[in-house]
């Protein structure tokens, strides 16, 4: 049967239109469909498999590290989300509000958690008493609701998937201690089993999460240039334990407040690989989280013994990795552009000559490079080849943000490299002051993105103002 | 330090006060903790544990019978739920609305799921066009809102999580292999994993999901003789795709309406193995979802050499199975009571003497045998004990269940039978009027549960009319 099922549609190139080319992945690579329900979107089962990987990879970290999931009501009474104000204030505007059940109007309504600080401090304000039931190290995975006015796939939805860690400790260094930890978990994670680098630094008083003393975040630089944030980790210090009166009587017997963190990683993530690995061909993914590490393409099939040949290479590929065959009766030509589109890390071929040869060719998807290698050690080669490619994309994400990291000592500089190289990441000093972080953003269009733990002395001078530097600071136009 | 983190208070006795019981094991065993949201949960550590290993065993059989997981928005607009019409009339009374997106309210105001039929509706019709496209089999792991006036922890809850299958087929028989499939699924699933041994049957019209065609439940007997639906499969013909005007071309290039089944289990669960399988004690976990299979407790922990021993006897455990060791201050005694409590299948003690007789005792929660095994081979001998557990109470669930399976002819026989022997399943032919089945629940209490797969021919006559009967059905008072 000739007749095929699809052919793959070219996308839009990324130098064309680097917005258009991205909805264009998600939809083309089968991530996401559109729904009825504005802002929200359905993940389907190639979007998910790869959160899966994801949630698996990371579930894993935080269990190393001690912590245990639950799960917490995914509503929350306008009355506890109100006993913090710098909390409230900063989600109230965003939040999607329940105000009946069945027919009967709520005495109270309810908030969809946009986050679930105020519930996880009722929560702690029941089961902890004494500094025996310290620290509680807590993680949940869910999903929350913001009401956005403008969504995109991904990178800014009305409802997403995240896992939100909550946690509280006796001090306050313990805390701090935790909050560096985790940024320290999810820095690993985006670097290794992703392949983005990115940058960890601590947020601006105004760029801060409600509610929180320290906001840390990691900042990854996409492909067009502009800045995402990939994960937070924030410290509370004790001021949602005194909003929510949550005491512990401490080994001196005297009643304290303990001190709390927060941290989180969303579906974003899948946006940020799209964004840092695709290309023209489209999506380009990481081994570790690909739903399909390798795909194993048999040439001329229809020929005696290639199809029993293939589909053994990929019994003995499955050992050892996620290996599929597409044996179905489209063309190679086809499947090839079909895997590319669904950013499958290596392609696998084998036809009459290979098997002559006890061979076969391995094709990565980000340089399309071919390699022969033998079908004796295929085990060791394809894990080899995997390895390759995560170094690769890795390597090429960093060189992206070498290029387009850019030094500035006034607010020209910053123009004129914008203009001149295009968006990216750009590093200047500040005085520390709100104003000039304003209008830096005002003037030049970028913005604060961080005030990453490696500092550099570009100069003493801040960027807007001129005055005496306190910072250097990443800035760049955000996601 | 002698002070102890909490003693464990005694808890309720089954038979003084089941309900009692059953919400003391909930809060004791550290499963769920109440919150300020109306009859919605804290799902604690302990407690999603089970979860978790719920969730992978069903997900790995899901994953197996070729099943892939997608997520859905949990919105669904008004207009979008009223597309089939039986199913709304079933769904809209329970039923939380979001009426405002931040200050704005809304056009048309969005449930939050209740279930989730008419979106993957909205998307087979987005993505199914061809023969080519079918099967889909799809399934999500969500939690879903239902309004219920009365909530009882994991058993009915307002918010619950659970896992919804929804799949697409190009002819009813594809369809009801899929139903039948899956019941066989959850099935397998009870009696293996859980050892809970369940009934299969089918709902009669009036107990039906609405808008099925057919509804496959699998029925389980409680400690107290009441019925709990512990899984349900429906069969929706082609009624949901006229509904939504899902439509594909079947081989002859004909529009065609495929043909949708959906199933799903819950954190109902987690009820079902509490009082399946507690008692007076606490919990009893079967061993496929026990958090801690194995708990070692060091006896004279004190004296020399014992907690390096028990350390290693852990160590060598947790090679096979979920072990854990409780080396804290707390005393032998109180270590008993707490994973008595928390229905830790087998406690593994070991202190000098046993050290002596290189050898260490394993208590069996359920039964509280003691066997002295030695250390030699305490890897296989683990993996027998909790195969022993596993099997000792199903059989006791199973013993339970036909010592509380009365056989009735008429009224008179079902009262009589419950008012002696208690609550249980009453077996009794039925004439396939909907007024004898409403009638028999309004004068002995008992609802038919299921017309059961394995018929048995007890008469020829209807329990409650005495004409002709058509089927033997299960009754029952239900969770």
């Amino acid at each position: 049967m000739a007749q095929q099922k699809k052919m793959v549609d070219a996308i839009t190139s990324m130098d064309e239109d680097f917005a258009k080319w991205y909805t264009d992945v998600c939809k083309k690579a089968e991530l996401i469909e559109y729904t009825s329900v504005k802002g929200c979107m359905v993940i389907r089962p190639y979007g998910y498999a790869i959160w899966e990987n994801i949630q698996r990879i990371l579930d894993g970290m935080f269990k190393e590290t001690g912590h245990e999931n639950v799960c917490m009501p995914m509503f929350i009474p306008e009355s506890l989300l109100q006993k913090e104000k710098d909390h409230v204030e900063g989600f109230a505007p965003e939040c999607a509000w329940v105000t009946y059940g069945g027919s009967e109007k709520l005495e109270e309504r309810l908030c969809v958690r946009p986050t679930s600080e105020t519930l996880f401090c009722e929560h702690f304000k029941n089961v902890v008493h004494s500094h025996r039931d310290l620290p509680k190290l807590y993680n949940q995975w869910v999903s929350v609701v913001r009401w956005e006015k403008t969504t995109r796939p991904f990178l800014r939805s009305r409802e997403f998937l995240w896992q939100e860690g909550h946690t509280l400790h006796a001090t306050a260094e313990e805390a701090i201690e935790e909050t560096e930890r985790m940024l320290g978990v999810y820095t690993k994670f985006c670097q290794e089993s992703l392949a983005i680098p990115v940058v960890q630094g601590q947020k601006t008083e105004s760029d801060k999460f409600a509610g929180a003393e320290r906001t840390y975040c990691i900042e990854a630089l996409m492909h067009d240039g502009k800045a995402l944030q990939a994960g937070t980790s924030h410290y509370f210090g004790d001021g949602f334990a005194r909003a929510f009166e949550i005491q512990y009587l401490n080994k001196e017997n005297q009643l304290t407040y303990p001190h709390q963190t927060s941290w989180g990683m969303t579906t974003r993530l899948i946006g940020a690989i799209i964004m840092t690995h695709g290309d023209d061909n489209g999506l380009v993914l990481p081994p570790a989280v690909a739903p399909i590490q390798a795909i194993v393409v048999p040439i001329a099939q229809h020929k005696e013994g290639v199809l029993d040949k293939a589909n053994e290479l990929k019994e003995r590929l499955a050992k050892v990795c996620r290996a599929k065959i597409d044996d179905s009766d489209n063309s190679p030509g086809w499947k090839f552009a079909e895997y590319e589109m669904k950013g499958v890390p290596v392609r696998v071929e084998i036809g009459p000559k290979d098997i002559e040869n006890n061979q076969c060719v391995l094709v990565t998807r980000h340089n399309r490079e071919k390699t022969f290698v033998s079908l004796d050690n295929i085990e060791e080669e394809i894990i080899r080849k995997l390895e390759e490619v995560k170094e690769g994309i890795y390597q090429n994400a960093l060189e992206n943000r070498e290029r387009r990291t850019y030094i500035a000592q006034n607010l020209d500089d910053i123009t004129r490299q914008l203009e001149e190289n295009g968006d990216g990441f750009v590093k200047a000093m500040w005085c520390g002051n709100e104003e000039c972080e304003d209008k830096v953003k005002e003037i030049t269009g970028v913005g604060s993105r961080c005030i990453p733990f490696e500092q550099e002395q570009l100069s003493d001078k801040c960027v807007c103002c001129g005055k005496p530097a306190k910072h250097m600071l990443y800035w760049g136009k955000a996601y």
